[in-house]
């Protein structure tokens, strides 16, 4: 008698005192008891206080890099162990590639927060979003929206098709963010989650109450949220919408449901071009990958009159020559079954719906078929869920039924299309996807979609013969864009990189002076106090660096030999600084000017300071504004300001941006920019001795 | 007898065949009738349809730029005749400070976004939001999120004490966004704000159905809103659940409710002090001014253990020397009445409850005050809805009717406390606030209340002697900041600048090649076509120049002397350069390397076409990285790519940002970044006789 699952709960392992309420796991190929599931009796209160006591406290002693680091390191502990959660979820009907999208991508979802979040985050624990606004003439008051992190847990309530990718793309952005969390999976692959949960723990690697596990039901658990807590909700509409109405007013709520996506064949991609064959390769993919449970998957193929039959029958080829339904465990399966006969049973009867709304069986058929099981031989498999690919036809392409039946497996249904505002308005009539993707390579039929069903879209994917072969594919979200989409599809948004981040944290619009803003975001604000005293600023280490730090230049004055000078050293001779009357002539310039770079080289000869030191190198130069032209027998100063500081966790060096301004003798503003350098963690902290890493190709994000 | 108010909609101003069901809407001071409001019978269906068809259409035909004009002229139009809303608002008890807030503040919205909407949105239909993620190793597969716009309806729903403000904030970023509006206002004020919607009718200049106008009740709209559409609601908790409970599900619904707002007296902000003196004059005016009823108003002030005293007799000073209640009409009054008598009850209630709970009056009573009628006698006033401003102080500050009970008037408690943790823990108990305000002069103070409140508030205010004339104030939003708070203060986000356009569309991630992501954008993305044939691309005007044309230099060698000269020319003689030795040392250089500055001046000169011509100036640079360092003997080249084109509407020219690369003679990338540049929209269209604005200091947002 296989035991009850256990929930990782306050920290530590747990399981309820008897078995009467546990749930039996099937294996979905054979039938076989694979789990026992129950969290009766759990603590759930006492979790979530857990985590907001001590979860908060340890995430909140950490800074965005030292989180995004363990991000990493949690990605390979599960790395050194994905074979083990391949074998689990065979049980649950994935084969190899079914794993490659859940268990690799969800690694691969912590390996992009891990570097995102040390490339586009402070190393700190507020964000600054957007540009100072100044809301006074004089500077001395002026607004800036930063966000802080949620004081609360985030709950995750997740649905079955991806207990792996689906847990961990909500948990990286949570616990980057500093927020802890919750995570509740499906019964039918509790023991999948479980599985990457106890690796985690088990690495010791884990902040105290930074990840706990209820491996059940949490009935009562939305009545203990409060403000300052999430919920992120995958599953069927039906029940997002249940959930939503219990959850207490202030809690965010994310639902990412089910939807009835669509595939346009572009009306260029007629048979024979290699958009056509693209979209029937990407079609069998949607339609066989996870058995067709996914919340992505392709539902509606929307194709041009007259190509439906040359897609079905593009499909049906494709199909027969590639397709092998059985159980994951043997090698040359490429299709397993759905993940039990309770999902294959509401499949059906969703197929049923849609035929009894007109549908026409144009490939598969409703019949058990045989299969490849385990030990090889093929055959009937009575207590497997399988169920092979699926296409519904319809003569009325606007047949309600088609937009609003979900058949949540092998299954989609084919609609032809007369015009692009057609095809569009078939789109919309799903009442909001997660993803539409367009096999087409005109950029004007692009163009007109985008326009007509951006709206009702999470994602478009544009696939064309450029990316035939690399486009990660219509049902994949990836963890660099958003992932929901509105209406239908929840009206929620995970995932996008920083974007998901930001979902854990309140934006707040934080007023005050320049010296205030400074000390709040730890970004130098113009009009904030600056130190001039002691050293040359190019002459401290990170160690003893501070924002606000200066360093002001004499003026030195442009003579027109020095423009000429420049001009011919560069090559740049343009009109505005060699031809008096012709730059007289043009609107912004008094007549002869200094280069834009002439200036900025003078500023840098002005603020450098030229021995070896602590600052290793310039990388780059931002925002760079020249603001009133330099005249011959003008002057100009540079003032550098340092302005934010960010040491790397892992290097002996970080970044300092630098704010520079060049004024000119009237005290006018001539330039504005930031510069940006590397400088060492410590006096003679970095030397040639290790490996010279390019850091400015690092840089560019 | 008064008329119906009338309604704006479907094209034509529209009143009720009869009166029966009209309400009364008296003048606060006196209690006369000065309107009365009905929209009984309104075609409200018809009215959705109209803005979904005809205000879509026309909003659509205009870019961000073209709108943003539009609204430029629409606030010219009102602030022509704001004197005449000045003088209906009397009638609502604003006195012309009010007025200053709400009509000259609401025309500060249309201003404000006009100007950011040129100066920050695209002069296009869609808006490009973060980077380019590339999803492919070989390029051919990218990621962008862009924003469209939504395919539905704004609806408004006001409250009474900000007809023009509070409808204009959600009118402007919905109009720049390119959705039309239904304006519904509240009953009490509905003339105020039928008066600025018939203005603007007035003027022609609105585009068909992209403003309409419910004065009156609204039954069953909701029932016919659907994806694409949005609600912004403004008022009470209790009706916000209950309006979102009927909101189809896809339909945007933001809440802006009134919240239990609090304000801060820092521990060293003693009596004395300018932060003292300034918390003081704050909250006098959030108590006087619009007579309390302001969702942003202070409705607790924490104040350290001691200060209470101090405080009460400061507030009252300041109130007997300045404030003279009565009818606006009166030129002396500084503090009118409640909107309306029904108010002054409601008031009058919440103030009992506090009392009830344990509050003691330190200031202020609940009797009916001797005010100025507008004749100018003072003396009771009956029918006026007036009440003196009210502190009510608590023993124990964390009295739960204190944080949930809103007194909708002149009213704030006063409560005492010992520590900072102590004051934050007041704040949250509020369970989500739109602002709060700290009067310190201390960073250490502000920080550490940032970290505790930050994730209870939507705005933070910190008040001290640099800004204690130029800020803003605690009650007012600004519109380059978001307003909205979480939890109890409806969990919405309205204004924010750019931010609150974004909310009325809807972003979504587009995959695919990146020429068709440059058509989908209209930004060059690196990889896409590029046409390097015809005339140097400097030579082509905006009419002419193309969103992907290039330029391609050839190379040129750098020598150990070119390196020299310029140190020697700019001063820049940082060892990099100059010593062998040292700079082999550094980390990142392989031994002395050309200048940055030295690569992107010659790149200038590689990429500059040298005569007059259409581009006119380089007015800055973007996101510079230096990849790879060049050494003595090594070769650059530079590619030039139109990457986006900004044409401007009232100007003869536009900006031109461009894609630069430097390579080098084995093809790997030296550096990259993005020149500004001015260039005119015709060949002869730019000389001298145009007034010689200074471009480059516009483009400073």
């Amino acid at each position: 008698m296989t035991g009850i699952l256990p929930s990782y709960l306050s920290g530590t392992w747990w399981t309820p005192a008897d078995d009467v309420d546990a749930v039996d796991v099937r294996d979905a190929s054979t039938g076989e008891t694979v789990a026992r599931v129950s969290a009766e009796g759990a603590d759930l209160p006492g979790a979530l206080a857990h985590a907001r006591t001590v979860g908060q406290a340890a995430l909140g002693a950490l800074t965005f890099h030292q989180r995004a680091l363990l991000l990493k390191q949690f990605a390979l502990v599960l790395t050194e162990r994905k074979e083990e959660l391949y074998e689990l979820s065979r049980h649950a009907g994935s084969t190899l590639r079914d794993s490659l999208g859940d268990v690799d991508g969800g690694i691969g979802v912590l390996f992009t927060y891990a570097s995102k979040g040390r490339r586009e985050l402070p190393n700190a624990q507020v964000y600054v979003d957007g540009a100072p606004e100044p809301l006074s003439k004089d500077g001395s008051f002026l607004g800036q929206h930063v966000y802080t992190r949620l004081p609360g847990v985030a709950v995750q309530i997740n649905a079955f098709n991806f207990p792996v990718w689906g847990a961990l793309e909500k948990f990286a952005p949570a616990f980057l963010a500093g927020v802890p969390t919750l995570v509740k999976p499906a019964t039918p692959t509790a023991y999948i989650a479980e599985a990457w949960v106890r690796m985690l723990v088990e690495s010791g690697l884990v902040p105290d109450g930074a990840l706990q596990l209820v491996s059940g039901g949490v009935p009562g658990l939305f009545d203990h949220l409060r403000l300052g807590d999430l919920v992120g909700f995958t599953g069927s509409a039906d029940t997002a919408e249940r959930l939503r109405a219990q959850a207490p007013d202030g809690v965010r709520f994310t639902r990412e449901t089910d939807s009835i996506n669509a595939s346009i064949l572009g009306p260029d991609a007629a048979p024979g071009t290699p958009e056509f064959d693209a979209y029937v390769s990407q079609l069998v993919v949607e339609l066989t990958a996870k058995a067709g449970q996914k919340c992505t998957a392709i539902r509606r193929a929307l194709v041009p009159a007259g190509a439906v039959d040359a897609l079905v029958d593009a499909v049906r080829e494709k199909l027969d020559r590639r397709l092998v339904m059985g159980d994951p465990h043997a090698d040359a399966v490429t299709m397993g079954p759905l993940v039990s006969l309770a999902q294959r049973e509401e499949v059906l009867r969703q197929v049923a719906a849609l035929r009894a709304a007109g549908g026409r069986m144009l490939l598969g058929s409703m019949a058990e078929p045989d299969v490849v099981r385990a030990d090889g031989t093929t055959g009937p498999a009575p207590d497997g869920a399988f169920l092979a690919p699926i296409l519904v036809g319809f003569d009325d392409p606007a047949t309600p039924a088609v937009h609003a039946i979900e058949a949540f497996g092998p299954v989609a249904s084919v609609l032809a299309y007369d015009t692009l505002a057609q095809a569009a308005d078939l789109v919309a009539q799903g009442g909001g996807s997660l993803v539409t993707s367009v096999a087409t390579h005109d950029p004007a039929v692009a163009v007109e979609l985008l326009s007509r069903i951006g709206a009702f879209n999470g994602r478009v994917l544009f696939l064309s013969r450029e990316n035939a072969r690399t486009s990660t594919g219509h049902g994949a979200p990836v963890p660099h864009l958003v992932h929901g989409g509105p209406g239908r599809a929840g009206g929620g948004e995970e995932l996008g990189g920083i974007r998901a981040v930001l979902h854990h944290m309140q934006r707040t619009a934080v007023q005050g002076s320049p010296d205030m803003l400074t000390a709040l975001t730890g970004v130098w604000h113009a009009g904030a106090a600056a130190d001039r005293g002691g050293r040359h600023p190019f002459r401290k280490s990170l160690a003893e660096l501070r924002v606000g730090d200066q360093f002001a230049s004499p003026l030195r004055a442009v003579s027109l030999e020095d423009i000429e000078t420049f001009a011919h050293f560069t090559g740049d001779t343009f009109y505005a600084h060699m031809d008096e009357d012709a730059a007289a002539a043009n609107p912004f310039f008094p007549g002869r000017v200094a280069h834009g770079y002439l200036l900025v080289s003078w500023a840098a000869g002005l603020f450098v300071d030229p021995d070896p030191g602590p600052v290793l190198a310039n990388y780059g130069l931002e925002a760079l504004r020249f603001v009133t032209p330099v005249s011959p027998g003008d002057e100009i100063r540079v003032t550098l300001t340092a302005k934010q500081i960010t040491p790397r966790e892992t290097d002996e060096y970080g970044e300092v941006r630098w704010d520079a301004v060049i004024h000119n003798q009237r005290d006018e503003i001539v330039a504005q920019y930031d510069v940006l350098t590397l400088v060492a963690k410590t006096a003679g902290g970095t030397s040639a001795a290790e490996p010279a890493d390019r850091p400015a190709a690092e840089a560019i994000a």
